[in-house]
């Protein structure tokens, strides 16, 4: 009998909100293996390891994995009514939403690359920090350019461990993989495989757009769907489900619950990322105005205004901006009923999820879990 | 009965001189089935599927995969002695082989970006390409920072797919997990974990000795270990040997072969890149010294000279070289000993690695083919 992965030693989550520390526990075992490995190529190698690991482990609110587990309780709840006690492991989940969380890191450190960003989470960028240490040290060439390349290779690197992670496949000969069932194992990695493709060419098209100007509504949603409602819900629920067994019904029926919240999500994403409290969000005021992103409530109110006032608006976008002029810009989008537009659509999505969660072939206990993530979705303060 | 992955409806190649062409089909069908979940999500994406596609199969000389294979014709032959006919199944063998192609798509694409460099296999890069695409269309926005944003995206992409490839899962849900045994598929993957960590971290490593000005000997050699000997011919050789079963004593002749051969392979390529010829290598006269690059040639050349001429070469690293400054250059190198000796080096390595392929415990066809590609990789001319 081969040793069980030590993932199965973490304490298992007995409710969604267990599952951040659960996972916490994962990366930091993840790490704990690969940096050896990191280190033996060269010192050097090993602290690029360390800030990636310091990175992730300063992650967020961990929302993917804990859609994952979500899922594959939903997944575990439908078997058990099927053929009681399965057998299924939890761990397969939890390593699977650590997985993510490496995509993340990956996505997170090469989008700061791409919006020349210099904080992320009250720190500076992976990036930035990079470019110091050259400045600092007073290397030859570029400071700048030293930062841009290790913030490229410790986002590949992310992106690398995650496969490792989710395949279960490492540098430590005996880690096993996994106890999983091949098929559900064969399906779990075309959802993983879809996953990846979607939120990566969902920011092509966010980069594409946003260089070409395009103000419709029709693509901020198209954006939406790839870069956050499939990445950041949909394939999560559905990647627990699938390691759970779960049938098709279920399945599309995270899908659909998937799609409606993770709009919801991005919309209210877009009114904190214009009206937010940055002592909540921890983000300045008007960032994304100040970006210039193209959000659907940017694109709603600019399709909503006159020339006059649109123009007004579009001079709004993409500079930094006066106490004054932040005013303006929300008063405009007020004005016109884009943020009014905005609440309506993410009541209508969240009560058209919370009729699908409603009717799930699913545990009471599992359900109502489900449900009040939902709702925190669509109405989070950050 | 699930259906075998098309792969296996592939001309298998009879010799290692056939493993380009058939990694090319497997590639090719790869390409094909990605194709429409990208273009899916929206035509922008179809398009940057297309760029990488056509840089993937517009690729080099399928070393690596050239390698897996031979590795995996060892494995087989070491096994046929023991067991005959245990049905391996040179599709893995070759999907693996192409899997690492991906794996280098994404490392060219992102060195470019770090290098800078406008060209690559005689057309532009794609982040040069993507920069001309934007100027000509006049979007808003820096043209250069649009292209470094796309290429840094299909560079993941590449990554992303490669592990795809190597697991055997994809957005066709048909595809199945492939018929490897368990054992081999775990050990596979943890070569294929260990592959990825070296190339990135010799890479890390590189920029980091380059910012620093490290000119020392064992610092260049540090870099050739992980990044080339390593990841371009030792664990190649090593993952088709694992993926055939092979044993433990055969990898282990395998590693040492890859070693020498990669070291010998980087050698010349140092050569190559301040003595080829351009008709040949396709890059400009002197490229490395123009580059600035720390390989070994010039470290060896900058140690061995005195003072002046030492001052003299490195005033000729990292600018660009009149034909006069670039003969003085070769001159210097070629006076100090530093070419007589990398040459040495490279006789010495493939002396030990045609030593150690000598000894093999495998058919003698195998090992007459093995041979003839050792030498080849320290001694070709472009």
């Amino acid at each position: 009998m081969t040793s069980a992965h030590p993932v199965d030693q973490f304490a298992i989550p007995s409710g969604l909100d267990d599952v951040p520390a659960a996972v916490g526990g994962v990366l930091d075992d993840f790490f704990g293996r690969v940096f050896p490995h990191a280190a033996a190529i060269d010192p050097v190698v090993g602290e690029a390891a360390t800030m990636l690991r310091e990175f992730t482990m300063n992650g967020g609110k961990r929302i993917r994995p804990t859609l994952v587990y979500a899922g594959w309780r939903c997944g575990v709840s439908e078997r058990d009514r099927l053929r009681p006690g399965d057998g299924d492991n939890p761990a397969e989940a939890l390593r699977a939403g650590a997985a993510i969380e490496l995509i993340q890191a990956c996505a997170l450190v090469h989008d700061d690359i791409i919006d020349r960003s210099d904080t992320r989470r009250g720190r500076p960028t992976i990036h930035r920090e990079l470019e110091s240490t050259h400045a600092d040290a007073g290397w030859s060439g570029s400071p700048a350019a030293f930062g841009v390349a290790g913030a490229i290779l410790i986002g590949d690197l992310a992106l690398s461990w995650a496969d490792d992670l989710f395949h279960g496949v490492g540098v430590a000969e005996e880690m096993p993989a996994g106890p999983l069932r091949r098929g559900a194992a064969r399906r779990a990695g075309a959802v993983w495989a879809a996953m990846r493709t979607e939120v990566l060419g969902g920011q092509i098209l966010d980069v594409v757009n946003e260089s070409r100007g395009n103000e419709s509504v029709s693509a901020a949603y198209r954006v939406m769907e790839f870069k956050t409602a499939a990445y950041t819900v949909a394939r999560p629920l559905e990647l627990g489900a699938t390691l759970a067994g779960g049938s098709v019904e279920l399945i599309n029926a995270l899908r659909s619950i998937g799609h409606d919240l993770g709009i919801a999500f991005q919309l209210r994403d877009d009114l904190l990322g214009v009206f937010g409290d940055p002592e909540q969000t921890g983000k300045p005021s008007g960032d994304d105005l100040v970006a210039g992103k193209r959000t659907a409530l940017i694109a709603v109110g600019l399709n909503r205004a006159g020339a006059a006032v649109g123009g007004e608006l579009r001079g709004l976008i993409g500079r930094e901006l006066s106490a004054e002029e932040l005013a303006r810009a929300r008063e405009i989008l007020v004005d016109v009923g884009a943020v009014a537009d905005m609440e309506q659509r993410i009541d209508h999505l969240g009560e058209r999820a919370q009729a699908t969660i409603t009717a799930l072939n699913t545990d009471d206990s599992v359900r109502a879990e489900l449900s009040a993530l939902g709702h925190r979705l669509g109405h989070r303060q950050r």
